[in-house]
């Protein structure tokens, strides 16, 4: 049994501040337990009867075992509660009460943290507090205060939502697509319990074939745990996930769960990166999930889709988007296309999409389906037809291809009366089914997006490379010289410098060095070396080189400056190499294109450390602006081999190093053989 | 009476090729039309009775005038029955049959030529051919060959599809939220009765409330056409429209109304730009339709959305998919907050979004909606709230609050056997209402970017600047000289330079012209100056100016070169201003950011000429790099202002010479002050 469930699948429940007064939560909450099949123990001082049932006064009195206790008592109430429970070996809680950290203040905060502290003690897996509860409609466990939820049908999609009412509404969504959920969960604050628990027990429940999660932000580590159980639990089933952030709402989301929300694009990026697949809308989400609990096609680096239609119209709306999502629609093979061409008027379009617009004989549509079903190229197959053409019944259709190895997933136009019984029919032949070209096409978008996800994760595991670096832990903040002896540690070179403390260590280095130098100010406190006057160029003579060293003696600084002399690189392409080690991802890797420019773009991919092969390669393919190191202009394709190892590398380090809160390499300048860090910045956390 | 109202009003119809085998368009279309009020004659040479009605042999026969003749019968079969249509007075025509100039051969070319010509001489509204033809559900005509669709409920929305099969989806859509149609009609391939007509038609129409637009691509002059009459009837009414080819499909475009797909950025910015709603989706398209034909705002630049819920998690869904698409969600005013802050705990998040989770009193919800409603920022008042929770029900919120004079949206969760009740009563007090954040979220939006786009219009009556250039239509190329001196007309600079057709002329220029110069290639063919190695910067002296003139010398040409000999601008953001004449579209401006690097971005923002400032000052917003003209990493500003009256000028320029193709100003250089066309080039229509 897992500690979970007695969480969501207790056998006894007592019911904290349980009532008959319809106004309170303690009522909302017996009332959704009135089809719970186990025991209820309702706990009232005050009350001798509720709901029917004999009050207990606290539970003690109740003298039996209980899995879970549902507080719905006042936030300072909960401490006393909880130890009770603690002492009377609860298994769980759940605490629907704010009044917590998510208020912002110190009360809240200290009486979190005691609940938290007593849970921990006695092991209670507490849910929240701060949250609407949930609902296990197969173990028949209304545990939240909307009881309407209990109502929902048993299936295969487990929805896990930082927000209760976010819960609701992708409910909502399962129960109107005529889906079942397998658990629906709110998490609120959620100190004890995480998403990230409740994703990874849900990957073990038999009965939960997707799962669903809504988050806003994650706490402190909480997202690299998170990123590790979705690439654990998405190798058993597909993670789909729905968050916010994409614009400035970051003060009203604080006041919600208690949680700062972080980069939106480090979190999706993250969660795709570990194999979840983003869906844009909870509309979406669901869309995908209904089809995700009954079809998973094979990890593949880019699956093939069939898309086979009965009118042009939706084809195209369905094609044009799957290609803008970057979804493979292969050309089909020779043969397949003179196969299909004995079916079908010469017009009609033959490639991928096949619209059979006007076919010569009934028969048509199935011979053209079987025939597709026999193109290796295509790894799913989707088919469109509105209602009741001439062309084609689905049904009878799909009846006649019982033998198609690919995954069949059918879309269709028409009202609901008329659509409905074809529909129900080809639910009971697990052939799934969307109502609009869009949403048949976000569909397969998903899928395909979960089978190139777990295709990524194979490749991992052989594209997985390390170095050896031995560098001891940083203990102050390494000057550019010393960042720049980091990275040749790492193998990543520089131009040929020196670092000196005087004019004279100065020009001896000067007379080593092939002009012409720069010459940098060298001093750790100053980041912004450009800007503060700091950086002199195209240094060519002694005399240029003593007024480069005054210039940098101007500065002002406390304590003494050294000067950094190096050679000057050629020209070429740059980069800025970056890392970070968020507060709740850990270290993560940063490319974008370099200079002023690019920069105001903000064309920036980012990754999770460590990266393997496969991820380096993405950044590189996810930036805008990629065309410009693949020969762009007659300017010739830039090193992406080493681009590669660098992107690797960096991840390796921060990974090693967490003393390092963020560094990074602008420019990295690149060319089509090899490439130069001309100057880098480490910053250690505080 | 409109000479559409033959076509889709029709008091008599004649059904050409009707037949009583259920196989047939014929038998379609005559089971489609049983409901038909007016005179049905089934036309049919072989035949005595169909459909229980007296056969025809030809119109002649009929001997009655017949406004709608439905032509079942294949392509060639047409240009004999039109003849006779328009000899008996037709006054329009459907054509169902394929084969005509969507296969892209010269028959079926040829074919549409004939059948055109036919009802241009008759004057009769042909609609098709290659069409599933329409359905008027308020004339209750069900001219199509799926009868189903005549079942759909009459309404507001008017539904123009090129797709017949699109034309469906959409109605699917329509009937499935319960709303109805006025009109639902396919184009096909549209030779006679186009896009733009029917949406003009539309536009008088009173039962029309929406229009939905679904288009692929738009022939020869009908993009400009489309993008006039929307710029009209958007004031009567809003567009909301749909389009394809983000991705790459033009080829099975091509195949289906055998039109080409044209740029995606200049459909969608055309359209947007004449005041049309842009919908990501078709399930977006008619959920917008839905609150369309509803609610209209007032234009205002940009309307603020105050957004009030029962649970926080919804309402962040709401607000950040809201603010990410730009539209305002403004802080409520001090006193307003103060209002509100009596209602609700102290830890709600009442700036707007409005949280009141946990309300103090059963009032609250109406009071603090009261209250916002009278907060002048505010145009729309959105509510989201679960259904039944213990704080809210609408019905009786909207009923205590009647007196609001903001448009109210409201937008639930729940599952529908317990909220369609409610909605049923909301749809009865006219109350528009959504089923998920996500929708109500991008159902805003839509109604949001209806008023700004009104709000642009009515401000380009006033921002309309029209210079006076009397520039002589160009009957040559021009070469780069040429080009810069038109542009000198147009007052916008160049450095200055001097064009040179000896090595005298050109020792005689250098020695006026400021040092460094530039020397390039002068020829009108040679349009990559740079690559073909005719330019040389930095020419100091004599000696450099004449191996500059020998370098020039040696690039192959067939007729003589001249040399330009120009000042070197100072160093400043360089810029990218174009024009196209788009064969569809017209005349159009471009704007990108110069340099290989931002070329390698394709970040490009365009509008259809003539441009107003708003219309320029949006083109520079709408550059993802525009951080760079506002004066970026201690760059100062540039000039925007020069460079409106730039993009104005150019936009007049290609609007009165319809005989330049395209042209461009690469770069432009741009200062705080002032700004110099570097190089210009301007193609002529061949």
């Amino acid at each position: 049994m897992q500690p979970l469930d007695r969480l969501y699948k207790p056998k006894s429940i007592a019911v904290i501040g349980a009532s008959n007064n319809k106004a309170k939560a303690g009522y909302e909450i017996m009332y959704g337990l009135r089809t719970f099949p186990g025991k209820v123990y309702p706990l009232n001082p005050q009350a001798d009867i509720i709901f029917g049932q004999q009050a207990f006064p606290n539970l003690k009195a109740v003298g039996q075992p209980v899995d879970l206790a549902i507080l719905t008592i006042p936030a300072k109430s909960c401490v006393k509660a909880l130890q009770e429970a603690g002492e009377a070996g609860v298994g769980a809680a759940l605490v629907v009460s704010g009044g917590f950290a998510e208020t912002g203040e110190d009360e809240g905060i200290k009486l979190q943290n005691k609940i938290t502290s007593i849970c921990r003690k006695y092991k209670i897996q507490l849910l929240g507090p701060n949250t609407v509860g949930f609902t296990n409609p197969i173990a028949k466990v209304t545990a939240n205060f909307v009881p309407w939820l209990g109502e929902i049908n048993p299936g295969k999609v487990g929805i896990v939502s930082q927000s209760g009412a976010m819960s609701y509404c992708l409910a909502t969504l399962v129960q109107t697509l005529g889906l079942g959920a397998s658990l629906i969960t709110g998490i609120g604050n959620g100190p004890v319990t995480k998403l990230a628990d409740v994703v990874a027990y849900l990957a073990d429940d038999e009965n939960t074939k997707v799962i669903v999660l809504y988050f806003e932000g994650l706490g402190k580590g909480e997202g690299r745990h998170l990123y590790n159980v979705i690439r654990e639990v998405t190798k058993k089933k597909p993670v789909i996930f729905l968050t916010i952030g994409r614009s400035n709402i970051a003060k009203f989301a604080a006041s919600h769960t208690g949680t700062l929300l972080g980069s939106y694009k480090l979190k999706t990026t993250a969660l795709t990166q570990a194999g979840a697949v983003k869906a844009d809308s909870g509309d979406d989400a669901i869309d995908a999930a209904g089809l995700l609990a009954q079809v998973r096609l094979q990890p593949k680096e880019n699956p093939g889709v069939g898309v086979l239609t009965g009118q042009a119209g939706p084809a195209l709306v369905i094609a044009d988007y799957l290609r803008s999502k970057n979804v493979l629609i292969p050309e089909l093979q020779p043969s397949t296309v003179e196969k299909i061409s004995k079916e079908l008027l010469p017009i009609s379009f033959m490639k991928n999409p096949v619209d059979t617009t006007r076919p010569g004989k009934r028969s048509a549509f199935a011979n053209v389906l079987q025939t597709m079903a026999e193109d290796e190229a295509l790894d799913l197959l989707a088919v469109f037809a509105l209602y009741k053409t001439t062309a084609m019944d689905p049904v009878d259709i799909f009846e006649q291809c019982k033998d198609i190895k690919q995954p069949l997933i059918f879309g269709t136009g028409g009202f609901p009366e008329h659509i409905n019984p074809t529909l129900k029919k080809l639910a009971g032949r697990k052939i799934p089914a969307f109502t609009s070209p869009d949403r048949t096409a976000k569909a397969i978008r998903a899928l395909v997006d979960d089978s190139k996800a777990a295709y990524r994760k194979q490749q991992a595991k052989e594209g997985q490379r390390t170095f050896k670096f031995n560098i001891e832990p940083l203990e102050k903040t390494p000057d550019e010289a010393a960042a720049l002896a980091i990275l040749e540690r790492l193998g990543i070179p520089s131009p040929r410098h020196a670092a000196c403390s005087t004019h004279g260590e100065a020009l001896q280095a000067f007379a080593k060095l092939k002009k012409p130098c720069v010459v940098k100010v060298l001093h750790p406190s100053i980041t912004h070396k450009t800007e503060s006057g700091g950086v002199i160029l195209g240094v060519e003579t002694k005399a240029q080189l003593i007024e480069a060293l005054q210039r940098v003696d101007r500065i002002e600084t406390e304590t003494p400056k050294r000067y950094l002399l190096a050679e000057t690189a050629a020209a070429g392409l740059e980069l800025i190499v970056g890392a970070v080690n968020d507060i709740s991802f850990g270290p993560a890797v940063l490319l974008g294109l370099g200079g002023t420019t690019a920069e105001a773009w903000g064309d920036v991919s980012m990754r999770l450390a460590p990266l393997t092969e496969g991820d380096a390669h993405e950044m590189i393919d996810e930036l805008r602006g990629k065309k410009l190191l693949s020969g762009w202009r007659g300017a010739p394709a830039v090193d992406k081999k080493q681009l590669i190892v660098t992107l690797i590398k960096i991840g390796q380090l921060v990974v090693e190093h967490p003393e390092i809160k963020e560094m990074d390499i602008n420019p990295l300048r690149i060319y089509e053989k090899g490439l130069l860090a001309l100057d880098a910045l480490i910053v250690l956390q505080e």
